[in-house]
């Protein structure tokens, strides 16, 4: 075996500070020192913004080197020899400013804050262009899947279609939980919490909030176009019930939490929604916290990538992979539109819709439902009761399912208005929907 | 929606000639067309060699103009406008004498000739290198998967530790139809050739010489070094069985054809092997003629990609994002490496192996063959035969298998020498292994 004739590194490394130390930026601390023991080590660490020297990420070899440790950010920005700063303090209004300051002080920024790159993403990137640096947010989507390098440098020959995928590892878990134990929502959502895949406050993951943000920067990387969060529409998992599964499991579906932006000529279709898929489909086989982002190009055609979606480690790794992509001194051209796009509203979309419908055990209750449906000319698909959900004694409410022929939203919303007037129904209907 | 604002393009599209107009150049003269109407076009295409204009693969906007039309490579060289040329003659012998007189005469290249970059890759870089150009091949491993990029640009931060996957569409097809119609070889190969996803001479593909060249480029990749291609353990489908499917069907296993890469230190371990993979697992569920690689690193997890591995367009967009990558004047560092690699020795490696045994029905077979393994102190982990392999007229074979607890190569080469020697076999062991 022969090795290459080494290319010599003709460069300095860059030197790069860490601004917020939590188990993310501790991650980065830990990978930048690893890797600063390559011979081709582009990368240095160079400062930690850390006030609190008990901080326990802060790794013992940094506690030990004073130089390392700056106790402010006018501090830190005072010291020219930085170059690069990593951001991993999170939240909106601090690391905004934060990273206006950095940005405007003539440094390049990496950042894994997608609530900041979605909601403010469009003003910093100007900002950066403005002052001829760059900021670079691959670790925002998706953890170690590195999406947001390959659409910004490696797909953006082929005409993105569409990409969907599994963008939160939490509520992916919190489904597959639910699924194979049957056990309820509440249940899963606290196991999950007690293990330390969700927050205490678990909204922005349940609630599709985290995987909506990541949509928002797909969307501005396929198309140039930022869209505000609430454009897009959202349901998150909250409401599902252990008969969602069941009745899934009969039409050998999953459920799962799918982010999708589909692009025809000018029109866009986003949305954020749990979804029956099909079994045996790459989709529906993802399980646990694990991540799937789906790509299809006109030319490409589908290549989907699985990982993990989020940890120290992993996220490190990617915000890493972006400072040494700066190292190099090589420079993505932000995705530009000339082309107006236009957001279709979610009425017009069309799914096939799964309901649940949740009543008093009495005669005539499907043909009721069935009459209106025809009234506006939905035709029926499937229909199950099961069994185990049907309590002869009357106290405990049926459960059904009635599988719709695929239609469009604002005719099953019509439809819908009427039968939940119905007295019969313990509960409006619940809708699952699958791509027709 | 606001769009960017636009970062214009303040260098002229890279002008590229294409050599080698089979189906895949074809694509690339398609793809090229197409994104030459992009607003932010970077890439054009400037010149075709083909002395025949009645080429089907030459598109008609090409025929029409006359200036694209080169007959000579030296009538291309001659022109000082041609910066880049794609290399797709494929083959070998040619190819590398052309790639050496485009890199010699200061142009970049852009190949998708996997069998050239495996065998003269460490060469032909090195040329380039010299030359201060680039040979940049991402189509000639995976199609559209972007793995080369990747492992160049975006995984160089983390240590690799692993690399492994399904590298071959039409083995792969084969091996799915065998499983899922209970089909022989030599019929499911009739069928793909047929359906044009088998060439008229298919050893390339199903001998596994294809695999292999994809994962002598990977090791590349990851470790600085060149194998080659006659190191890596090799061994092809075509002596597989449909009692083999039956078999791993009752082990809840797939059979499938895996390239695979293991850094453990300094110890390397490489093959290309049919493999038992569990079901469920990625690996075991990427069908007919999909592709998977998956990426293990020290940080950032496993990362799997699944895409068109084969295909004119998905191989040609390959090609042009190399094509942009040069235009933006994008350099990647090839890895080098100062460390001794060791390649272990087929025989140190441990796998659980399955053996597929065909006898004469007579008795006592089971307990001889158990008293051998023994003597080695193998232990049996499963025993299995199937009715439908057992004729009762013994004028047919009888077939069953046995599966070992994980053992070393060596100590089953041993016991398999003196087992195959017993006169009731019809033919000797067949051995199929996992990954332990």
């Amino acid at each position: 075996m022969s090795s290459l004739s080494e290319s010599k590194n003709n460069f300095d490394p860059c030197r790069v500070a860490i601004v917020g130390l939590g188990t993310v930026g501790g991650g980065v601390a830990e990978v930048l020192w690893h890797h600063g023991k390559a011979d081709d080590n582009a990368v240095q660490l160079a400062g930690i913004l850390e006030k609190n020297q008990e901080n326990p990420n802060l790794p013992i070899w940094a506690q030990r080197d004073q130089n390392l440790l700056y106790s402010s950010l006018e501090e830190l920005l005072a010291d020219p020899s930085i170059q690069v700063v990593v951001e991993t303090i999170g939240g909106q209004t601090f690391a905004r400013e934060l990273i206006t300051k950095i940005l405007e002080s003539g440094r390049d920024v990496v950042t894994a804050n997608k609530d900041l790159m979605a909601v403010h993403g469009e003003e910093l990137l100007a900002l950066a262009e403005k002052n001829g640096r760059q900021l670079l947010f691959e670790a925002s989507v998706t953890g170690a899947i590195p999406v947001v390098r390959l659409l910004q440098d490696y797909f953006h020959v082929d005409d993105i279609e569409k990409v969907s995928g599994i963008f939160n590892g939490t509520s992916n878990y919190i489904l597959t939980e639910m699924e194979q134990k049957q056990i309820s929502f509440e249940v899963a959502l606290r196991q999950a919490q007690d293990l330390g895949f969700a927050e205490a406050d678990p909204t922005n993951d349940i609630a599709g909030y985290d995987a909506r943000y990541k949509l928002v920067i797909l969307t501005y990387l396929i198309t140039g176009v930022w869209l505000a969060p609430e454009q897009i529409t959202l349901e998150g998992i909250e409401h599902l019930e252990p008969a969602d599964f069941a009745y899934a499991s009969r039409l050998d579906r999953r459920i799962k939490l799918i982010g999708h932006l589909k692009r025809e000529d000018q029109n866009l279709q986003a949305f954020v929604l749990p979804l029956m898929v099909p079994r045996g489909g790459a989709m529906a086989e993802i399980g646990g916290s694990t991540n799937i982002v789906s790509i299809e190009g006109k030319f490409s055609e589908e290549i989907s990538m699985v990982g993990k979606g989020a940890g120290s480690l992993p996220t490190a790794s990617a915000l890493v992979a972006d400072l040494e992509k700066i190292s190099k001194g090589c420079i993505s051209k932000n995705r530009s539109s000339t082309m107006q796009f236009r957001l279709q509203p979610f009425e017009e979309y069309i799914f096939r819709h799964t309901l649940r419908i949740t009543v008093k055990d009495q005669p005539g209750i499907v043909g009721q439902i069935g009459q209106v449906l025809a009234e506006h000319e939905i035709n029926i698909y499937a229909l199950e009761q099961l069994p185990q959900y049907h309590q002869k004694d009357g106290s405990h409410p049926v459960i059904f399912t009635i599988t719709l022929e695929a239609c469009q939203e604002a005719l099953l919303k019509k439809a819908l208005e009427k039968i939940n007037k119905a007295d019969y129904l313990l509960q409006p209907i619940s809708v699952l929907r699958e791509i027709a």
